[in-house]
């Protein structure tokens, strides 16, 4: 691994970690965990094996990804963001519980798109998906799959509205919007907003 | 003590953890702490002298358990949870503070009974009781008692549903339910449910 | 310094930690930040340069404090309190956030002030001011500045009751009140409670 920096107190059994990325003190990597190059891991975080991290990832402290959890590209995850990847867990170890852990369709996968933002010890409930560029506010549990560019607040969490790519909150006038921070634009649909195309410049 | 795996981070100062259990990275389990055979607990975990763990319990990563907690056999703790021992706190070392907290009578006691789940950063305020076989859902504010079999959810955390003893959740026609997963029968009853009875035999 | 008790397994990297302070296992302080005399850091934090802390404060495990947080003397953190310095934040290494991060206008400043205590789970949104001796419940979500001697609870938390500076609640007939604890008296304002203060003795 080319530029990777380790805490000395940190423990990473990973060899796929990528270039540039920094794993801070008391962080634990476990075996055939993947993650990017230029990412940051704070401390005292804990990233399990099944877990997939892309590349610009931010994870502050004290963070535990699961098996089953994948963050793509350019994701922030806030401190102490709560991740889980069982809907109704109980002791693996009770026996009234060890016939539904013999198998594995107990765990349900979360996915968090490209650019999306995870504040603050948000919740997130076992199965969901958060679309590019999403931002998930301090303390929200998220029940329901969260659209792209979509802010999101509250328990469960609930849209009250959009953001740019860059973090800034956007206002819709009519059907458009443009970011006043860096001037990207923004249709707004029925069942959400989406980036507008450039358009083809004429021949 | 036999068979206990402790990982070269964790610190153990009690002597008196059961066979089969294993303590997993930067934990730390305090001197005259009580833990049953076969226990997980998982990385980033603190015991506190004054805490006392059953058998086949499962502790996930990120707990503090303080002085005062119990947690029966069975029981399953998610990613997280906040335990709390001291309803309305000051720092004791705040000269104002000094005096209520010279005595020990500012400690109440938070017992979680045999196979109760609670899920991902719930809160569970001091001095109250989970029942058995209970389940608290995420982020749940725990603020009363939790009866036996409840399904709670909220801040503050209400009962919103029953679940099987496997963690299934139960559905009742007029006074009878059945779990669809492993058989169980159950009685409703007036303030909550209980697991019916074999009848005897005759003879 | 002088009697600072630093756990074998916590890593100081500052100089200006007061007398009679500890700081325990697995925590992290790091370059330039300030702790006063007789304070408590437990287990699992991580407190940044650029914090601020006072004397006689106590922190619990699993806490973050970040630049810009300033805890005022004799304040109470509980286990797994959330500080936040962002108020929309990306990872900052997603470029279409790089010329967000290249300034530092997007840090807001977090001020506890004298003897407030935060509760197990809290978290604070970044810019906030914490009034004195004000208590903050258990999983209460701060969004607006918080009075002094509040009892605050709720996502988002709102004013629920008042507080003496031993921790007692306070109730008021009329516009006075008197703790029950400890005796301190309360006048009530319009927009919150302040002490009594003596009458001067006539001359």
């Amino acid at each position: 691994m080319k530029n990777v920096y380790i805490h000395p107190t940190a423990l990473v059994d990973s060899e796929n970690i990528g270039e540039g990325t920094r794993i801070w003190a008391f962080s634990h990597v476990l075996k055939g965990v993947s993650i990017g190059a230029n990412c940051n891991v704070g401390e005292h975080c804990y990233i399990e094996s099944g877990a997939v991290i892309g590349t610009n990832v931010t994870i502050k402290n004290g963070n535990e990804l699961w098996d089953g959890v994948t963050l793509a590209d350019g994701v922030f995850v806030g401190p102490k963001v709560i991740f889980t990847n069982d809907l109704h867990p109980r002791s693996p170890r009770l026996p009234q519980a060890a016939r539904r852990y013999s198998k594995r369709d107990w765990l349900f996968a979360t996915v968090v798109k490209e650019g999306a933002s995870l504040g603050a010890g948000a919740i997130i409930l076992a199965g969901k998906t958060i679309g590019e560029f999403a931002m998930v506010g301090a303390g929200a549990i998220v029940t329901r799959d969260v659209p792209a560019y979509a802010l999101i607040l509250g328990a469960p969490a609930t849209v009250v509205g959009w953001v740019c790519q860059c973090g800034r909150g956007l206002e819709f006038l009519e059907a458009a919007g443009t970011c006043a921070d860096c001037g990207l634009e923004f249709l707004r649909e029925a069942n959400g907003i989406s980036l507008k195309q450039a358009e083809p410049v004429s021949a």
